[in-house]
Order: structure tokens, then C-alpha cells, then sequence
């Protein structure tokens, strides 16, 4: 097949053998495949992965990988021990995660689970969903992109009592801006350097945008949730001060740690960006404050399941988050342009 | 009056000005005061202080600062605007907070809230707390250390299905060993480079003790949650596998990244010890297994108020933690010895 092949640290599109389904699995062709930052991360960060012991993605510079794990597809043919209850041709996504005889791995991480920039890759049966869809690929394969942070934003059970703030407006937090607004959770504040993707994420639920040039975000958290030193005063002497859960959707080292730094006492965090070179945390202060980081996880089944019916149905309206879509041949620069925070939030390869 | 007096990175025993109890405080005589870890981190890392926002703990070394946060007092006298309810002769201690005009302060970390190295501090009326209590005010001290731990294993609320490995065994993995034991829990583990340690864990509450040199704590957890394979294959048919909680109990960096890299996924974590220069974590990996931290946050009243009335009443035997009395003069010697892991618990100043 044609893919878009990472090796040594190159991107480069051309030839390489078919993948073949073992058990279990299906081979698809791929019909549109989101790039993520994620992609952006795993290859420049050869050593994450490495130093990763989950076993879930195994760099090795000289083997072929094709990377993509935002798919959508269509099914080819079916590996042994198969249902085979999806017929050829359906479109169908799953979860980019691909049992196999020797563990679990993340699809386009690995050479044994190739990924959506190219044309063939390989689905597990068990978790293959259905895309019962009238929209285009390009839409359809968003839905993974927004089942990380309506996860996220489902596990975070923010009560009436609390208000979230979101920190980056990429992928991950406008699907968690577009959970907690269906949640009827706010008012939901988001924060980023970038004038388009405050606008996207007011577009996709947000309730209060920031620069984070023009203001600290945690100054403009309490202006919101606190109000005036009067309302402050009886909101104290009613039902107490409204807790803070900041969602940390942007894996740049120095991040979770100014979230630390910034925020309120008893801060709940949700770390869904996580940098693959790790971050140094003040500790202490995070200790002082009480505070708590749930580290993301990735979505669970029946959030990942939620997320891709509300995008098939239409029922979420993703296309604000949609720029250009490139071949094979542009996936090299395509993942260049997608270094840039200035851009649309998803470029989507067209195998 | 005379105090074991920290300046310029040393500390010395010598003459300084009495404390003046303000608004709301108590003047009270120091009976007895343990030493503890965070006496030797506040020491030794004075940008720790200077660089945490929460303005509790204010280092400046060209000014005296009299330590020691763990006391039983007795009281002296009175500050403008208390309600005087305890009568002069007492027996207290309190919830190592001050409360001062200019915002709330560790006792023993500040200039201005002078700790039980000395022969007089101050203390908040409105937390003060009277020793009901037949035991020498050498146990009675104690019970602060005994909170932080007590404190935590509440508020974990560690489940049937939920087995506890607590790293270190040091005063605050003691007192969370002995709460979960008061709580049902188990079987708890615990882990210690140090013999004697380990004995003290195990007189304390502990079920199963490891020596980290000689096996893998979370191989160690494994072996006893899951049991052997054909154990493991009924708990998965069954019921699922136990979760897994893990207190950090030591405050060296390094410590709790290593739990993250060594933990079973959607491990929770409480981070006790929390080193003052911080902590580099591996977030991808966090992330990917899904962790949750809690970081200390210090004990609520109530628990500290539980956690007194057990010491006080005798009901928890503390007796095992405690090391060798010092006076005055033999405090710097003292914060040296408690350098050594291989010594005692706690090391009581009595002044």
C-alpha cells in the first residue's frame, strides 16, 4: 500500500507491504484520518516512548511506522476468528487501540498497528463501531479527537457548586468545552494565546474566553466566580466559594506546573495534555494547596461510544474545528503546519 | 527568652525577645516539641519557601525564626480580644496555623509564629485544643505528627476492594497505617529501607512489611492483592481486580515518580511527603495509566481534633515512634541525628 511512513525521524510517503489481520482483527482502508498533536509529540519524542513502560507504543527508529489514529474507514477483509457481523464496505472508527498476540497498542505507534495516513490499517473487531452517518469521513473522523475530552470532561463530575476552567482551546478542550456546556455545567471559561481558537471555542460552548497575555487566567477565574468583593462576601456567608477544576488541555512542559502555581486552594485538575518529556512540579505547593491531578487516562468505552454517535448524528456540530484536508503526499508538511497554534485545529489526510 | 534560634542556615541555642501575643492568640510555655522532616526540608531549602506562593512560610535567613510545629503547651497569658475560656496552666497544643493580620502562617516558619523550640510561641485561641490526657507531654506531641497521616487515610477513603501500600515508614506513614487499621482496612503494606522501621510499621498496624532492596514494592503489592495466577483468574471472573492506593510518605524527589512508573494503572496516589524542591514526573506515563494524585493539603480540624483525642486517650499507642528527649543546647545536634533514617521516629525537644 501507499502510506506516509516515519522512519529516523522522516515522514515521507511511499510503498510498503499491506498489513494482514491476524486474530480478531479487521483490515480497513482508510477514508480520512485527523492529525493530532498527539502525532506531533510521539515523533518528535522518540525517548517518551521509550521510557514509556506500558508497552502501549514502541519507537524504533528503523522501522517503518504510519502513524494516525483519528480514522475513519471503511471495512476490506476480515482476519481469522472473526464475527465478520460488519460487512465489506461499511464505514466504521474504533478506539485506536489494537490487541494483538503480545499486548495492547496504540494504533499508529507502533509498526504492528499501522495507522490512518496510510491506506490499509488494521481495527480490532471487538470495539470496530458502525458510523450510521450521512456526514463525510473528514467530519467522521473527528470523533476520537472529541471522545478525549468529553471523557474527560464526563469523569470530572463538576458539580453546580464549581466552576471549570479550560486551559488551551485545541481539540482535547473544545471537546471538553462542548461535554461540560451538555452537561449544563458553567460558566465555562477557556483560555488561549490564539484570537481564532477563542472563537472556535465560544463556537463550541464556551462561556468566557482569555488571552492569557492580557490577563491570568486564575485573576479572571475569580472575577467570574467570585464576582465583586460583595457578592465574594455573600456567596462566603451562604453556600461558601465555588470550587475550581481546571482542565489542562496543552502537554507544554511548564503548564500543569503554572496551573500549580495559579490556582485556588483544593483545585481539582484534570491533566489531559501531559507532555511526553514530563514536567517538573512544585510540589510543595501542590501540597500546601491540597490539590488533585487526575492524569487523563484516555476515554473510557462508553464515553468514546457517546462521543462518536454525537458527532455521526450531528448531533455536536464539529466543523468549526475542521481546516484542509491533504494526501498522502502532504502529510510531511501538513504535520509541520500542525506545529503551528495559529492553524485550524484539525488538518484531516485523505489517503 | 531562650529558643533554639535558626538564622543563616544555622541553628543555635540563645537569648531572644519573648513573643507578644496578638489579637486572638495565646502566649503559652513549651513543654514538649517533636522534630520532624519538614523541620530539616524548611532548613535546608529556603528557596522552597521563598519560591511557594502561599505566603505561610516566609524564609528569611537574616532574621531570627524559632522552628518546631509538633507541641504541647501550656498557657501563659492572653492577647487582646480572647475569649479567655482555657485557664493559664493548661496543657494544649493546636493546628500549627497562626493567624496574624497580615494573613495565616506555619508556626515555626515564620518570624513572626515562632515554634516549640523555644521556650515560649504563640497560639490561635480559636483552634487551641486542651490535653485531656494522663501520658507525658513527650506522647502528647506527637499527636500532630499523627494527624497528617490520620488525616489522609480518612480522607481516602480506601474501599473493601482497594488495597493500600504506604511508601516509607516514617511519622506520617505510621499514623496513616495505624488510621487505616482503626478503619478495617487491608492487609496494607508497607514499605522501608530501614529494619527498625519496618518493626515500627508493623507494631503500628501494618500487615505486610518490604524491604524495597530486596523486592519490588508493587511486585510485592501484586503478589498480595492479586494472589498467584489462579487466584488472580477468579478475582478477574469474579469481581474485578482490587484498585490500588498508594500513600508517598517520604518528600525525596524521585519517590513519586517512581510510584508512577511502578504502579498498576488507575493506581491513586496520596502524596504526602512532597519534597520541597519538587519533582520531575513522567506525565505520559501518568496519563497514559490513567493516575490520580492527591496531594497532602495538610489535615482538616476535625481530623487533627480525632487524631489528638486518640493520642490523648491513650487509644493509640505512640509510644513505638518515640526516640530520645533533648533540651535547648542539643537541638542542632538533634536536627542532624533526625537526618538519619535509621534513627528514631521523632526526637522530642524539651525546652
Amino acid at each position: 500500500m501507499r502510506a506516509a511512513v516515519l522512519r529516523e525521524g522522516v515522514v515521507e510517503a511511499r510503498v510498503i507491504d499491506d498489513p494482514v489481520p491476524g486474530p480478531g482483527q479487521l483490515l480497513v482502508r482508510s477514508l480520512a484520518c485527523g492529525i493530532c498533536a498527539s502525532d506531533i509529540h510521539f515523533m518528535d519524542h522518540l525517548e517518551a516512548g521509550v521510557d514509556d513502560d506500558s508497552g502501549m507504543s514502541t519507537y524504533d527508529r528503523d522501522v517503518d511506522i504510519v502513524m494516525g489514529h483519528e480514522y475513519c474507514a471503511e471495512v476490506v477483509d476480515y482476519g481469522p476468528g472473526t464475527e465478520r457481523r460488519i460487512a465489506v464496505g461499511t464505514r466504521v472508527s474504533s478506539l485506536p487501540v489494537l490487541s494483538t498476540s503480545t499486548g495492547r497498542r496504540i494504533v499508529g505507534q507502533n509498526p504492528e498497528s499501522p495507522g490512518g495516513f496510510g491506506e490499509y490499517l488494521l481495527l480490532d473487531e471487538a470495539i470496530t463501531r458502525v458510523a450510521a452517518s450521512e456526514l463525510p469521513s473528514e467530519i467522521v473522523c473527528i470523533a476520537d479527537a472529541i471522545s478525549v475530552g468529553w471523557s474527560a470532561a464526563s469523569r470530572a463530575q463538576v458539580t453546580a457548586r464549581e466552576v471549570p476552567l479550560v486551559i488551551g482551546c485545541g481539540a482535547i478542550a473544545l471537546s471538553a468545552i462542548a461535554q461540560l456546556k451538555r452537561l449544563g455545567v458553567g460558566p465555562i471559561l477557556a483560555v488561549d494565546f490564539v484570537a481564532s481558537r477563542r472563537q472556535t471555542a465560544l463556537a463550541m460552548g464556551a462561556d468566557v474566553v482569555i488571552d492569557p497575555a492580557e490577563v491570568s487566567p486564575y485573576q479572571a477565574w475569580r472575577d467570574v466566580a467570585y464576582g465583586p468583593p460583595e457578592a465574594m462576601r455573600q456567596l462566603m456567608a451562604v453556600a461558601g466559594l465555588p470550587g475550581c477544576v481546571v482542565f489542562e488541555c496543552v502537554g507544554i512542559p511548564g503548564v500543569l506546573d503554572s496551573i500549580i502555581k495559579g490556582c485556588e486552594r483544593g483545585t481539582r485538575i484534570f491533566s489531559v495534555g501531559g507532555p511526553p518529556e514530563g514536567d517538573h512540579l512544585h510540589t510543595l505547593t501542590a501540597k500546601r494547596k491540597g490539590i488533585n491531578i487526575q492524569f487523563g487516562g484516555g476515554p473510557s468505552m462508553q464515553h468514546w461510544d457517546e462521543a462518536f454517535e454525537a458527532v455521526c448524528s450531528g448531533s455536536l456540530d464539529v466543523t468549526p474545528m475542521l481546516g484542509r484536508t491533504v494526501g498522502l503526499d502532504g502529510v510531511a508538511e501538513a504535520l509541520d503546519a500542525a506545529r503551528d497554534a495559529n492553524g485550524p485545529v484539525r488538518i484531516v489526510v485523505v489517503p
